[in-house]
């Protein structure tokens, strides 16, 4: 396995691979990386021949009172997770590699980039568009591969490269999660023991929805209000949103019917925890 | 020479040129194709293996009350130029095969798109910019050809290749000119025969500041002042913008010094005309 740091380093080491007729897949991470993320290299070892991994903590999608400084950066044992799972390149470029001078070209996703998290995250997902932009310019992979847990973000990405014409599919992985139902994420580390233990009452929250839909129930605003019922259960739970929407458009739905995206973001001590699930209902 | 009105027959064609090694230039253009046009093609012809010449008049890049309607499409006569300029490919999208569904991702370069045309044409670097990505990642040329008469357009699209590491190389071919110096656009077919005899002022002021500086003048707002008498010599003349910038950042400067872009929009009845040179001023 390399590492590679440099954007040069990694055209030639893409175009080597090219040359030889492999099908490039790409998963593009922060690092700290989890069972979540290893998912993401299974699914690209699987549908491509040569799996590359960029871990950058990518600075245009964080808020200015955001985490950025304490994000956790263990690359060691990434690197080596990474070496565990076949990978064939890690990228990981500075910061001043991604951003030699001041960035002041932007990829913005309308509409698709303001509800949700974009209400409290404003800036996040022009950020994550345009890091992905560029990772994809720098790798050229045929096949990216993204996590379900970022719900918004793979609506966000899929609709970008459509609109733009991006030559690569996007491929979005299931959710992973700990046994007692919690999303895998990187800021799951942030959460003390008392935190950690409330925090599957999102994907219970979650859970119960499905249930009452299941049974029939068709309004948002009754499941809705049966989902802070139960996130409430905690004193510790703070509720940045809940949404019921067009899983395609994400704008907001009154009656549950087609594919819709249930999602939420809550805040639990210091960290802002999200999880989603998708439904078809007829 | 091939016509490809899909994108789909044009990512095919690519992907056969190829494979076979061939590196591959491209020319976006809006059709109208004058000797301007053709000298891009003849630079793509000499440093590529396969001429593109792309056909779209873009409607994101045009405000409301601009001329989309009027502008010219005589497709047979570009149809044979390019034919006979010994291009390989005429893409020629129509509007929904370029934007099927409503677009909503934007690339906007920010800064560089606000001052000189971007003042009247609030939207028209953003619809550039975003087009230009798209024909990008469909064409996916090793080099794009685009004519120094569009000054403001070269700069932002440089700008944007380097933020988001689009893995291209631009090139930049000087400005073709009429004998009398009125440098060639599409849209000096909308000039009667004596506004035609105006059009050439905008040149001549542009080498009157030239000569000015060569004899030292260093103010900008002097030569901004000698060339508006001159360009008044007509009364058909209505300046949309002088402007004396930073070639590189296009922001307005005072006094003359290193690599200037000196610039102007000038209304001749019903044609908004543009033109500049670049100086390198000790």
């Amino acid at each position: 396995m390399e590492i590679i740091e440099t954007i040069d380093g990694m055209r030639k080491a893409i175009a080597k691979a090219k040359s030889t007729g492999k099908k490039i897949g790409l998963v593009p991470t922060m690092g700290a990386l989890h069972a979540g993320h290893i998912s993401l290299v299974k699914a690209a070892k699987k549908e491509t021949d040569f799996a590359v991994v960029s871990i950058f903590v990518n600075p245009t999608q964080f808020g200015p009172t955001e985490d950025i400084d304490k994000y956790p950066r263990p690359f060691e044992a990434d690197r080596k997770a990474c070496k565990d799972s076949g990978v064939d390149i890690v990228f990981a470029p500075t910061v001043k590699e991604m951003y030699p001078q001041q960035n002041i070209t932007w990829v913005n996703v309308e509409k698709l980039s303001e509800p949700l998290c974009g209400k409290t995250r404003p800036i996040h997902f022009r950020g994550v568009a345009t890091v992905c932009t560029k990772l994809f310019n720098i790798v050229q992979p045929d096949i990216a591969f993204f996590g379900q847990k970022d719900a918004q973000q793979t609506v966000v990405i899929k609709q970008m490269v459509a609109d733009l014409n991006m030559p690569l599919k996007i491929v979005v992985c299931p959710t992973v999660r700990e046994k007692d139902g919690l999303a895998m994420s990187s800021r799951n580390k942030y959460l003390n023991a008392e935190q950690r233990k409330d925090a599957p009452l999102l994907y219970a929250a979650l859970q119960e929805a499905e249930v009452f839909i299941g049974a029939g129930e068709r309004k948002s605003s009754f499941l809705k209000e049966q989902m802070k019922k139960l996130l409430s259960i905690s004193s510790r739970t703070e509720i940045d949103y809940i949404s019921i929407a067009d899983a395609k458009t994400l704008e907001e739905i009154d009656e549950i019917k087609g594919k819709i995206l249930i999602a939420m973001a809550v805040k639990l001590g210091p960290a802002r925890l999200i999880d989603n699930i998708v439904l078809d209902v007829e």
